[in-house]
């Protein structure tokens, strides 16, 4: 389905436009004024001017042809107001509106459903939070910008969200982290657009190479599954409700007939599709998956300078299915050379905290063309004497060449995140913990492209 | 085994002291001559003065007692170093040099060991990185101050950790967070003194509510877990090398035989030790048991303004064996009363992104007072238009009265993360995902105090 007008419009007309800094109709007016290249109208029959903005009584007042509607109206009168901008021909319209089936209102989502199938209408919603793109950049999300930040860095990931403040607190997290999105997507309800539609979008949105779902319940399973396993980029999914209470919950969220999580699974896994146990880790796999990597194998090679940190990684690595390299004999007696007597040349190598930035560019040098290893995970603790911050300019220099996936964790306070920061910002992906860094990276190696 | 002396010691003596910024002995001085209350003195024959202290040839030649000695020499010549010690009648040292049983020098460890025993001194390390006491306030861990942050706070949690650089770098992010400690204790090969002493120590001192432990091997195993079982506080322990690549890496860390996981782990749970799958779960646990709380069962209730976060960490309580509590018949009545339609009152309640600040104080004090509740996990999102600062105040004066185990998610960048440390500062359990939050809820209900 074609859904570029939800993304990149032209014109844009928000129908509710409210004077009410705290009401939907005055934010979703405000960011995508902020942020909207083509032109934005507000319609509201009570206002001459929002935000500077001439407001306009209704939209079929509006002369110019409009893409895209922002509908910021209560429930009971959404139905209304489709029609009204069915008449004036747009056939893309956000609804945010909540109090529909999610609270027993099911009559009321019926008539409306009925309505947009019954003439095309492309609707996002309802109780949805609207849409985000850091390419157009486009924002239509209706939380204030000062209390949730937008990913402005443009990115691989695409995430479509059934939950709408779970999304808002990833785009929110992901702008303080520095990390890139492609677009992201609030459906609610999934009234009429479902998430199928959006995995069949981003399978051709050449900005997506990362596709990121949060799911409560699948409108058509079938069909959903069909299109994931054709899917040519790796998709991963949050399911919400996997037990009986969570199901239960999901009813009264977004109405979603959750189903039977074992049956997910199953089907999940036979679609080529990536099951993650939280948003966190859902982001943690996609980070390593949009890099231009290549997938060749399950052996590792670990590379600390804190030994404690290389264990507990080796102990996730190995409970997550994946395998301790050794590594070829040649690169293990250049690299005994290479160190003092304290350094341990195994698996883990342990450079122990009496290492220098140098030595992790020596040992990247072996590790990454040795035919023994697939990926690779790197401790860096930025807190002992000696490794002074030229250690990002060398590792990340040393990864630039490779594909092969790699992975840093680094942990600590504030110097340490700086460090970290300025080796995200030269795309190494790099994580808090070894349990996380380990997890995800043997997530990803399980994705067959 | 009084261990008084490697927290508040009168004077200390710093034995290879060293001009050099990058070394042990330049740090060890630094740190301890910039937090300790009394006399600190400097040991280096080729030296005058250090940091502005006059420098001693040899520790004999220092009049006053000597509580404490921070040794910072070489593995090859600390048994030498020990024994001039010795003779001034110091029986407490911090050893920091590696280079002993864990990269294969068993004799040399050995032959110090055997002295140190002979002459009863109380030895932490070798191959350790220090201590650190937030009340005291002694630092004697050798990382740079600017590298690495030492948690300023007073707090109820103590952190006893075979690795050094897995302690140096959770010190370094507490500091960050702005969470208390009380004692930080690395001891590396565990050479005399081991995890039972510091365990024992530990259940007396006044200001440690939780024990925390990261262990590789276990010297005393059956000394280990009687203590640990008469320890009228809780312990949690994460234990590195589970795995036999893991394993095989701790030999070569701190030298420790760590012997079979399952094994450790039926031993831990028959001695009321908690048992943590990373450093990041067995603090979530602790700041949990660190308050003032009483454990009276496993039924939450969930309170949200995200229904998607509400379902998330429904699923997760109920995998981890808690259970979703129905509350009393008045309270939900009551709470229904309260507020609008779209607010659904089931478990989790679903204050839905319309919640106000005061929907929180209001849905707390029927939940609190509810007999059908033992803990409580609140979801709040801060991004939410309505949502203002005031929350935080509301939150934490609903809670101050209460004894029900009570954690509170938040998930966000930096307007979030701002308010979350705020409701931490007034003493409030926060998390930044719901999976960590009704993980560390349901670890610290199953213990037994």
């Amino acid at each position: 389905m074609k859904l570029d007008n939800f993304f990149k419009p032209k014109n844009i007309a928000v129908v509710g436009a409210s004077r009410n800094a705290n009401k939907v109709g005055h934010q979703a007016l405000k960011n995508s004024l902020e942020t909207h290249k083509g032109k934005v109208f507000a319609i509201n029959p009570n206002a001459d001017e929002i935000l500077g903005l001439k407001c306009y009584k209704s939209i079929k007042t509006i002369k110019e042809k409009i893409d895209l509607v922002l509908l910021a109206l209560p429930a009971k009168i959404v139905l209304k107001a489709v029609k009204e901008i069915n008449k004036k021909g747009v056939k893309d319209i956000i609804i945010y509106a909540a109090g529909f089936k999610e609270i027993g209102n099911n009559k009321l989502e019926e008539q409306l459903k009925n309505y947009l199938k019954k003439h095309k209408i492309r609707a996002l919603g309802v109780n949805c939070m609207g849409t985000y793109d850091a390419y157009s950049p486009l924002d239509t999300i209706f939380n204030p910008s000062y209390k949730m930040g937008r990913p402005e860095k443009k990115g691989g990931i695409s995430f479509v969200c059934q939950s709408g403040a779970a999304g808002a607190t990833i785009l929110d997290l992901m702008e303080a982290k520095g990390y890139g999105i492609s677009k992201f997507i609030s459906y609610g309800n999934s009234t009429v657009l479902t998430e199928t539609d959006f995995l069949e979008y981003l399978n051709k949105d050449k900005n997506t190479k990362v596709i990121c779902m949060y799911i409560e319940g699948i409108e058509q399973g079938r069909k959903f599954l069909e299109t994931a396993k054709s899917c040519k980029k790796p998709v991963i999914v949050v399911k919400g409700g996997t037990t009986e209470a969570g199901h239960k919950a999901t009813l009264s969220h977004t109405g979603s007939l959750a189903g039977s999580a074992e049956v997910y699974f199953g089907a999940f896994k036979q679609a080529n599709i990536i099951t993650a146990k939280s948003l966190q880790e859902m982001f943690d796999i996609a980070r390593i998956l949009e890099k231009d990597i290549e997938i060749t194998g399950k052996r590792v090679q670990v590379l600390t300078n804190g030994g404690g940190y290389g264990i507990m990684a080796t102990d996730t690595l190995i409970k997550q299915g994946l395998i301790m390299t050794e590594m070829e004999k040649n690169s293990i007696k250049q690299l005994k050379k290479s160190f003092p007597e304290i350094v341990v040349v195994k698996n883990p190598i342990d450079l122990t905290g009496e290492s220098r930035a140098e030595w992790y560019q020596v040992s990247l040098e072996s590790i990454l063309k040795d035919k023994n290893v697939d990926a690779v995970l790197i401790v860096l603790l930025y807190q002992t004497p000696h490794i002074d911050p030229k250690v990002v300019d060398l590792i990340s220099s040393s990864l630039k060449e490779s594909k092969k996936p790699t992975v840093v964790v680094s942990v600590g306070g504030h110097y340490t995140e700086t460090l970290k920061r300025d080796l995200e910002d030269q795309g190494v992906v790099c994580f808090d913990s070894p349990e996380r860094a380990a997890n995800a990276l043997a997530k990803a190696l399980q994705y067959k492209g």
